[in-house]
């Protein structure tokens, strides 16, 4: 939906984003590959031109809420200028398959899907006129991650919540667990990582409203929170003792949740490397892979 | 059977061990209650003698393998000594019930179970004559807790060589991830943590079998190892990136499995405090709990 | 000059103040004693009522600026009330005696005094009539936290700025450090912190002049920030190699002078326990000192 | 001497070891450059083949003992070869300039000279003849490293032992410091670092007297034995309160010399890239420097 209303034409907006935001249709959004994550620039879904459209060849993983989307939003590379380009696929397309993923430990609410797409067939109407090169994806990215930053601020206040009221109710050696330095500080420093993140991300969004935000303050922020969020989550894990294995005290649910979102939208790693190039103005993604003499 | 082995009587031992060996009949460990878990020693669960042996009642919590064990090890409060005592039942035991906990987010491949005891009778024969105090189960929580240090030893080995393979499989950016120096670096750490693990759980075994093992030693032995487990599993689940998630890769499914390990015989905090009495000659598990005039 | 300004009578500020607004005369703030840090509500110097005055009698440690100010504001017990009260000392007063300590290892720009007190006195007008109870050096200390709150944010940001110049200089391998992932990683991470702290100290002034500030916010704030300092400077120090040993490249000084600031105005741990204590409602300073029975 | 000892004709060592090893003459090592140390491979300085002997011309930063040492074994490149090859410079050699450099926060009692040769010659007989490549530097290095890594295990022991003391014999709120848990908690943590870093200290040495120990192996004791032996120092200092910032106390001291252990002899990073190239194969060392395009 974000995609349709950054980068679809005028058509587009009225076509779909109505019935999108009355969720009467749910879209999805299709760019990593099963060997492109980190590296989704280099993507290989492939856009063939044909007459009234394009065929659309390839697989994409990892694709939230594919399974039962009305619309999956496609990149794929045009064959003619080896650019990247976006393209509005229906679910009832000929030649796609969607298959759900299972065994996640985390995130467990959002359906993954693995999409195969032989020969599908989109119209030109449906190619996103906004999407004509990796950077187009960038801006939906740094939004996108915007959003994603808040996901954590969320289950970590959950999981401190939680302790909170765990640590002044539960009872050892004949004192509530909250009476404990060790619990107690532990508990603080949660505190303090949350007040943080929640004035980290509130700053982001500033910056964001303001129309000043870089893809590097996006990434920042997104992986900031995230390492701070692991962090408390494993802290508050710790805190709840056995009762901190079992997902129904939310806690242990909320510390796997937690994963999944330190590394997806950008892991940790790739977004410190991209508010690094723009701090000192050298990419360092690509190594060289030098084999080694020894 | 460790029970058993170090606190049961010559016939027990001979009545038990045997078919307990050929794994013919299965036993557990039933120390931990719903309100008692660090503060064990204040245990709830009564003994009462009558004629011919006794009567146990209250809740054991967490006990694994005590959904399916033929001969569960019960720890109870003698109610004419006051003291700890420890006694065999029977899985057919009338008045006993065991119900499996759900939802555990690792080291699912363990069940543990919810025990009730309502008026259970237990022949004077099955009562454990070498458990006459609460020291007497440290006796068997410093042994097992060598035993279960060599687990997250065993998990960071694994989680290890998927990491190593995984890196040198995968590429980005048109080359093997293992040539990053970020991933590198990580990789690296976590070995030297692996050896590190290995070396101080081979000296506390070296410890143990010289007879010079104390309390505080395997208390050290098992929280340390433990913190490194649990830092390895988190630099390995990040290398996976989005395959982390997965349990089909084994190193979601280690990562989930260490908490309980980081938390169970002994959570990091107690075993800290165990040892930590010993080197200091103060104990420091039970606070002050002033309410605070504030 | 704070705490005159705070707890001092009209007359004490308007003799004052004006002079030390000016930096005419230097004032110090005397808590700390050689047995009282973080205990210092147990301070042991006293303050005898006597004909027009007080006599005052004991030590202080730790005073900074002590050794040159010409105001010593000393917290002493009055022996009539048993409470904590302050007085307004000179530094020519007999009795006094102040020594500078040597061997710091940061802030060494910061003279610390050992102050003796034999039979000083200090007439009725110097003492402060705001000063009635420890609750109120807690009003003084809560200021200052915030204050101080601030100095390991400016290290920071010279550490930063300092390595981000480095980085982008120093080359090795033929590249400037700047554009390994390694390096870079490290120096967003610095990024991410300091922008956190200054949020967090932005948003404790913003309680602090509304007015809604207590001294758990200040407490979080200052151990907080500190906390990520004490990060912030250990990856700087890093960062800089061989050179980040050289005060020369300010990043080693300035690594030092965190440490004493962590530790001040409230150690770490003692800051997260006067949060603990707001937050739980469980004062967890005093343990029991309980002689371990192994 | 270790050079000498390892790479020395049977005639230079009976010539020097025997002074050297009754400390009659005093040698030091001259590796790294102003401009090249984590690179050191690339060094610049430069050896001419002349008549009779050899003549070096360049710099040497940072070398230990080198302002009263009376050999100076000199790496410098072959401009025949190419490769680096080692000289026995005296102290008193023409053209030899040795200035010893100030203002270090740790390991104050090395002195680390930078020295400026400018037509300095060598006679033939004090040419190393098994320093043939920047290889046999690196057997130095391997044996060198595994030294280093036993300085910071010492002054962890030693900060272990005043931090022990001194919780014991400090009180604050009526008891010792020992019986608080926060403090008992990270004194057993250094206690758990300690016993892991002498194993592997203890492991590295085996394999070297075995003839099994590789550059990786090395790299990896030193590497992660530094990186423990900071964080227990870190512990320790915060363990000292106030008095943790006096080099009278020897923890504030022992905490600055571990940053340079930290870093010399390869720092934590190159050192964990040595590693890194063992076990995966590659060598990610240089990074591609390309400038951002954005």
């Amino acid at each position: 939906m974000l995609t349709i209303a950054l980068c679809g034409s005028e058509a587009q907006k009225q076509k779909y984003l109505p019935s999108l935001a009355q969720m009467k249709t749910i879209a999805c959004w299709a760019l990593t590959e099963p060997d492109y994550g980190s590296d989704a620039s280099a993507l290989k879904t492939t856009a063939t031109k044909v007459e009234g459209g394009w065929i659309l060849d390839g697989q994409k993983r990892w694709i939230g809420n594919s399974t039962f989307a009305d619309l999956l939003v496609i990149f794929a590379r045009n064959m003619t200028t080896n650019q990247i380009n976006g393209y509005i696929v229906k679910k009832d397309a000929p030649g796609l398959t969607v298959t759900k993923m299972e065994n996640k430990i985390g995130l467990r609410i959002v359906q993954n899907g693995d999409i195969v797409m032989g020969k599908v067939f989109v119209p030109d109407d449906d190619r996103l006129e906004g999407v004509n090169s990796f950077q187009d994806t960038n801006k939906v990215l740094a939004v996108s991650r915007v959003m994603v930053a808040w996901q954590p601020i969320g289950l970590s206040m959950g999981i401190y919540d939680m302790c909170h009221r765990y640590l002044k109710e539960r009872k050892q050696f004949g004192a509530p667990l909250a009476a404990f330095q060790i619990s107690q500080q532990k508990l603080v420093q949660m505190l303090g990582n949350i007040q943080a993140m929640i004035l980290v991300g509130w700053r982001l969004c500033k910056l964001y409203e303001s129309g000043k935000m870089t893809p590097g303050h996006a990434s920042l922020g997104k992986s900031w929170i995230t390492l701070r969020a692991r962090e408390t989550a494993a802290l508050g894990r710790e805190l709840l003792g056995g009762n901190g294995i079992l997902a129904d005290f939310l806690v242990a649910k909320a510390f796997c949740d937690i994963e999944p979102i330190y590394t997806f939208e950008g892991t940790y790693d790739i977004n410190t490397l991209v508010t690094g190039r723009e701090i000192t103005g050298f990419a360092s993604f690509k190594p060289v892979a030098q084999k080694s003499r020894l």
